[in-house]
């Protein structure tokens, strides 16, 4: 855990000022640089020391066997796990003959910085060899947004006393050591050595050529480098490649102030299908591209693409600085994993770490998208698609389980189920209401009938009738959905879960809308009018249960008749429970992971009234111990709409700091990429209010104590929209676009041309006293 | 399956007329010898062909990992799995030179004969080599009851035609190649080659020994011959020992009519504490014992041990010799799994077969025990000392899952959860109840206190302890068990399960009294008054849920609105259902692997109106498939309590033949103790009516259409009765002990030196059409 300030808090930089080799595995997820496409963990240019060694590249994964103690009818036999690829950042410097290593000679100074405008990680070292060889080392490293296959890193050494002989070694390096945490020494054999080398051309004529592919699953990787060598007179440069080495070496001597510089450009592409030939010129021609650009022009279109995101997307939080750099952080890293997907998922660690084996679950569609959606619609566009490309696959799934329509994965990478615990993993079939709902959002915050048609179609009607094979009428005529898992994984297999049912009810009705404006395109589908009248049947007859003895929604039918759990006798070493508990334990008492019904009050609010929110959400507060990272930005949302604005504010700090400050001690294995889209949810919908649907925007915002103004962009239906909250008041500005209609509480009003500032209500004082299980209280935020 | 009929009907014994090697495996488990202790699958004296070479010391297991996809705490981190341990039934013959082995030359006859009443596998062979060597073969085998530690074969050859060359290859034999049918590497490489040799000592002076050591669980087994040669002058005599083999070669020459008899005696014993020479002498000192006796004088003490059984045990089914036979061959197999247990376990196929790993389950206390407390009291008090014996392991899994008392494992050789699969294992907490439940039905049957002292209240408290723990009261003050699997495995962890909570409630009941009888022994234990109330509080105000709409109770709660399975779209080779649908589609729909709710009518019948347990049978009837073995004795004792006297006549069919006909189409791995002693309880509880508890045995006994007389034995409260039923009456007889009451159709009667005979009334015509699910329809039984 980071404990001590590891980064100094700055409104458009992570700085790391000093190196930590106890977090140093934390700081390589949070330095990581990705582009959606190509990921690179923030491992020091030496490549040692190291926490883990990352280079990734979306959806190249190898097949691990899946093992149970006792087999299962559909059971899946193999998974899916991210490979380390051929790591292309490697740069080796030698002063007098003692390799450059931080752990060795005397480290004067070490610097690291996240530029968030910039999209660069800049490191500074000054470094003393132990035979007191001293040097200065600047590098810098990007991966391009602009340029999907390409990184650059431009790296320099200064001589700083006396003359001395400075060698680097530029290196493409494959199969690199990876440590396995897990105890199947099966999957730690498949993981031990993934790539099999297919050609190792060495860079003779320039340009260096590695191509490998996976040994199971079959995917081709190439990845190729140049360099731009700018030294004194007399450099020399050697190349080679051996194995699964290609190595550039420069040696030079460097007087006292004199400077060898180096721009490494380093590409990589992979396919299933294309060959080896054809890989090896993908990436030389990738390379091709990025030097007609050169090292300033990649710098200089990277900040281009950056000025326009933040000009859309930026968010101000004024009063709270450590939340303003750790939302931009997040909004940061959210477009490095969705930037160049194009066809690809977003995993729940994106490209920074191999945490959940690099797996995309849920959270993208529900924590990730409406993010993009309404900051970068068309990354959201992007991860829908890929969804839409693994249809095939989910119907195949459904078949498999004797439903109809689709059953998305649990965890995936390449569209087929990974989950080796089927109550964890295929009964959450949520997944699939999630995916329509991010389908409905995106629709309806971009207006993109294409897309509609195209990719949004499909997925409605197919997670539909997957709902109408699960569900049932039953006697008294009410549409249940037995036998699933909700999002709160302290739970499982159980019978008419409010969240599932109210998302599916919302995936039924949305299929009939959008079948209703494509009826041409769905008839090809093969959807009748009368099977729509099955889907709007369930939708209008779904069960959703309540205790009306405890005036509230039982998570799932029965629960609220469950025992407590004895949280007095819990001790704070036991958390998270999982780890420490039977999933028996859990599953039978009334103890909640994460937010689920009121996950359910957020996205279906108009299924609630707000007594029942304030009393639901009261009752839920006092069961959840906030074990997952999916929780703190939902209790977040609910707690500012029931009128708790402080403990809001703790919990938006919660969703916020959870990778600078590693409040799960998990960082090491990736971001959480939705507890960062989190943070911007606490804020948007937590503060702001923010609702949108039916083409309609709503704001009710009201702020903490700790915040004096909140600002954000939104884009929405063509218009860009900047909110601004103050205490007091909220200013709606429409930067581009047509003028469009808005909420602000219940109140319509048209926005155009000019600004318009609306009046916050005072707050009515919350009636219900809330509290979170003993040990587990949210901790209040106090900004300094 | 055993199609064609393998074997002859004889009510005494089990005939096999013509050697079928394709159901050789089959054979094997029918044809199996054990004493309880000791058990020897029918393979062939040659070792080849073999289905399944099988030879096991009762608890000699060797751990195995346990892998799982994904990890969960609590999870059995390894398994137990039976040992095939030396194999001492070897003999080889080779007549000039050529090896018996039936697949080469020609069998002109081969016979072989399971003795009911003899307690012998006897096999005759007349055999031709491919060069015309022309013998008889004649082998008897025991497994001694009255030697515990012993076994011998009496071995003949016969020259028939010319004069030959014979010689005789008498084996111990360790590590067998064993088919392994999992897929896990690890687990195979276990299993290959399971013992370790520690010692081989030939038979220069006549005994010859092998020492092994399992090579993780540590347990060493000890084996040793000797042998008695009765053959022509000039028959010479070899012994050696290398490796895992001991061999004692007899070469002789034969005249035709001339022959060699041979009589091996071999003993076992194992130990995890007793060293390398204690074993070596326990098992040559056992081999002393059985030479003593001799060859003629252990044949004689099994007959004797046996008459002993039958004159107390043998049911008499007149007019149908099917069942006839399969009743008394289920006895002898219940008897062979338990006469010489001396605290070990009862595995679900006894020692026949690996089978289910060589695990014991809940069905010993349920199903084999209740059998073996009237008729072989002892070896019930056995099966439970063992369960007592493993009393700390099952308290140590109580605090491992945040419970108290003991929780027994759902699967196990040595008292420790093998289960891989916890919502079908850990979560199936009935068990703990269900070894209550044969701790008062033997304290019921025996009244015998100091059992009821030392091993019934240890297990009573604890179980009702865990009861306390797993339960909870709701706000209406309803005693609810949350989250648990009842014995119907086509649903888990559910809410209130009727089976569960009646025999928990049972279980509390029964503690209380315990406690009260032995109030100085409970204190030691800890009870207080206290306690002891809540137990009673908690027994008062158990939840059983009804479906007041319907009129029947859930099996648990919500079952009832669950949907129904499409019976109508599963085809006849989807069954059984859990190995062509996903768990996940079995527990969220009506559907009844095997009886759950109608096994709780039976032993819980005090809580049922006969209005309730005819429209629950009706009920529960159209969903049950029968994919258990454990299920349609059950059935047949309720459909015969509900006045389907001919269903129920099919269903004790089904469970009498379900190894003779080998009915699930895995008695290649054992026999099916569970269904065997189903039989029994088919006959005796079904179509006898019996029922006892509290101190009275009732009947209420009514035969259906094809047996024409049902006579059986039963030993209760020191007496031995002996109950003979014909359509119009029955007759009641005291063979041994002083007068008691009985019940017969709830009018009590004495029963003293006179026989007492009562007419049957009349049976009333039952009002509800019974069904079964389509393509499950019970086989109404014809006999011939």
């Amino acid at each position: 855990m980071i404990q001590h300030p590891a980064f100094t808090v700055e409104p458009w930089s992570v700085r790391e000022c000093r190196l930590h080799l106890d977090v140093l595995a934390q700081t390589e997820s949070v330095f990581a640089l990705s582009n959606g496409h190509i990921g690179l963990r923030g491992n020091l240019d030496e490549g040692e020391p190291y926490g883990q060694p990352g280079t990734y590249l979306n959806s190249v994964y190898e097949l691990r066997p899946l093992p149970y103690a006792e087999a299962g009818y559909g059971y899946p036999g193999s998974g899916q796990t991210v490979v380390n690829v051929t790591n292309g950042k490697l740069i080796r410097l030698l002063v007098n003959d003692e390799p450059f290593d931080v752990r060795y000679g005397t480290l004067h100074e070490h610097e690291r910085v996240l530029d968030l405008r910039a999209g660069t990680l800049t490191r500074r070292a000054h470094w003393s060899s132990p035979t007191r060889g001293e040097v200065r080392v600047t590098s810098t490293r990007l991966v391009s947004f602009t340029h999907r296959a390409v990184a650059a890193i431009q790296y320099e050494v200064e001589a700083v006393d006396r003359s001395k002989g400075v060698v680097l070694q530029s290196e493409l390096v494959a199969n690199e050591t990876v440590a396995y945490a897990g105890d199947d020494p099966r999957a730690a054999a498949v993981l031990e050595s993934p790539l099999v080398l297919e050609e190792n051309v060495p860079a003779k004529d320039g340009v260096a050529i590695m191509v490998h592919s996976t040994r199971a699953s079959r995917l081709r990787v190439a990845a190729a480098m140049c360099h731009e060598i700018d030294g004194p007179e007399g450099t020399r440069v050697e190349a080679e490649g051996l194995g699964d080495v290609s190595r550039v070496t420069v040696a030079t001597r460097l007087k006292p102030g004199q400077r060898l510089r180096l721009v490494k450009f380093f590409s990589y592409g992979w396919s299933a299908q294309r060959s080896r030939p054809a890989m090896h010129d993908q990436v030389v021609a990738a390379l091709a591209a990025a030097r007609l650009v050169g090292w300033e022009g990649l710098c200089a279109e990277q900040r281009e693409f950056l000025d326009e995101f933040w000009a859309g997307a930026d968010v101000v939080v004024e009063g709270d600085p450590e939340v303003q750099q750790a939302v931009r952080f997040g909004l940061f890293h959210l477009l490095q994993a969705s930037a160049r997907l194009e066809n690809r998922p977003i995993p729940g660690k994106g490209l920074t770490g191999s945490g959940y084996d690099g797996h995309a679950f849920w959270d993208t569609e529900i924590f990730v998208l409406p993010v993009l959606t309404y900051t970068h619609p068309p990354a959201a566009a992007d991860a829908l698609s890929w969804r839409k490309s693994t249809l095939p696959i989910a119907e195949e799934h459904a078949v498999q389980l004797g439903l109809r329509g689709a059953a998305f994965p649990w965890r995936t990478i390449n569209g087929e189920e990974c989950s080796g615990y089927w109550p964890a993993g295929a009964a959450a079939f949520h997944v699939n209401a999630d995916i329509a709902d991010a389908v409905t959002r995106y629709v309806d915050a971009t207006q993109d009938t294409r897309f509609e048609r195209d990719t949004g179609l499909p997925l409605l009607v197919a997670t539909a009738r997957l709902w109408c094979a699960l569900g049932h009428h039953d006697a008294e005529g009410r549409y249940r959905i037995d036998g699933v898992t909700g999002p709160d994984e302290y739970s499982a297999v159980a019978d008419n879960n409010v969240y599932t049912n109210l998302m599916a009810q919302h995936n039924l009705r949305a299929a009939v809308e959008a079948v209703t404006r494509h009826f041409d395109r769905a008839q090809q589908l093969g959807v009748t009018p009368e099977e729509a009248a099955t889907w709007r049947d369930a939708a209008a007859a779904m069960f959703v249960p309540y205790d009306e003895r405890l005036g509230v929604h039982p998570q799932s039918e029965g629960f609220t008749e469950h025992a407590l759990w004895d949280f007095a006798a819990t001790k704070p070493e036991q958390y998270p429970l999982l780890l420490h508990f039977a999933y028996f334990d859990l599953y039978r008492k009334q103890v909640v992971k994460q937010a689920d019904l009121v996950l359910a009050m957020y996205l279906r609010g108009d299924a609630f009234t707000p007594e029942e929110k304030a009393r639901d959400f009261a009752y839920y507060e006092a069961l959840t111990v906030r074990d997952s990272s999916l929780s703190a930005c939902t209790q977040a949302v609910l707690a500012a709409e029931v009128g708790q604005l402080e403990l809001a504010y703790g919990y938006l700090g919660e969703a916020a700091l959870m990778d600078l400050e590693d409040l799960e001690k998990n960082t090491v294995d990736g971001v959480h990429l939705a507890s960062l889209a989190g943070a911007w949810i606490a804020l948007v919908a937590g503060f702001g209010g923010m609702r949108a649907g039916q083409g309609r925007m709503r704001f009710s915002p009201r702020l903490p104590s700790g915040i004096t103004r909140l600002t954000f962009g939104l884009r929405y239906q063509g218009r860009l929209l900047r909110v601004s909250i103050t205490p007091t008041s909220t200013t709606y500005r429409l930067l581009e676009g047509p003028p469009l209609t808005l909420t602000h509480y219940g109140q319509e009003f048209p926005v155009g041309g000019k600004p318009v500032t609306r009046p916050i209500p005072k707050a009515p004082v919350p009636e219900l006293r809330i509290r979170q299980p003993l040990g587990r209280e949210a901790a209040p935020r106090r900004p300094d």
